[in-house]
């Protein structure tokens, strides 16, 4: 059994064990990729999700779709939003960011944009003119 | 806006918002006390509520009355749920035990046992629990 609060949280990302919503993501770039969630998780984590879930005119859909947002940008996100985990690599920030500001999740897009500025740094893009 | 998964949770604990679930607890010994709560928090954390939210032969009641539990024991409880807290004093360790047994929150029973046993090293006093 797990100790903490991330713990048992990390388990249940991804986890179609009690998921009361899923989503289909990713339609615009291939055959779309189906999510289990937990409403609790998502609306404590973004406002978006909340008024989605739970705001007045909520409806109760089984399936969101959510053609325009990469689905290892989506499960970045859960990754963040279940267990505090920030797993960016130079081939999905961009897409995580757009998915975190879509949804909403400061910290995530915050970590993000310094992801991009430490990988600007780092490479020193190569100078034509020196 | 809250960083942490555990903060996030922390204002969620005890919380009516999306409260999909509330106890009466402690009507043994007095006036019963409401707390909300939400299924998956607790269903992560205690394999007891679990079953009793998701599994077989779970029936949705709105209210859960717990008469036996003291309700400073059943927060404790919540607390160590919602976002790893840990607070115990010499005057609900032993009923918040009973309660983490009650419902199998095994880390928060260990918990419970290691303050009674550095409480009888320092005191030298009775033990209930053998």
């Amino acid at each position: 059994n797990k100790k903490s609060l991330r713990e048992r949280n990390a388990v249940m990302c991804n986890n179609a064990l009690m998921a009361d919503t899923y989503f289909n993501i990713g339609g615009e770039f291939g055959a779309p990729k189906k999510f289990p969630a937990h409403k609790y998780i998502l609306a404590t984590g973004s406002s978006v999700f909340y008024a989605m879930f739970f705001g007045g005119l909520a409806d109760d859909k089984d399936v969101i779709e959510v053609p325009d947002v990469e689905p290892v940008a989506f499960h970045a996100m859960l990754k963040y939003l279940y267990c505090d985990e920030i797993a960016l690599e130079n081939d999905n920030v961009l897409a995580t960011l757009y998915c975190a500001k879509k949804y909403i999740v400061p910290h995530l897009a915050q970590e993000c944009i310094k992801f991009l500025e430490n990988s600007l740094t780092a490479k020193n893009a190569c100078v034509l003119l020196s």
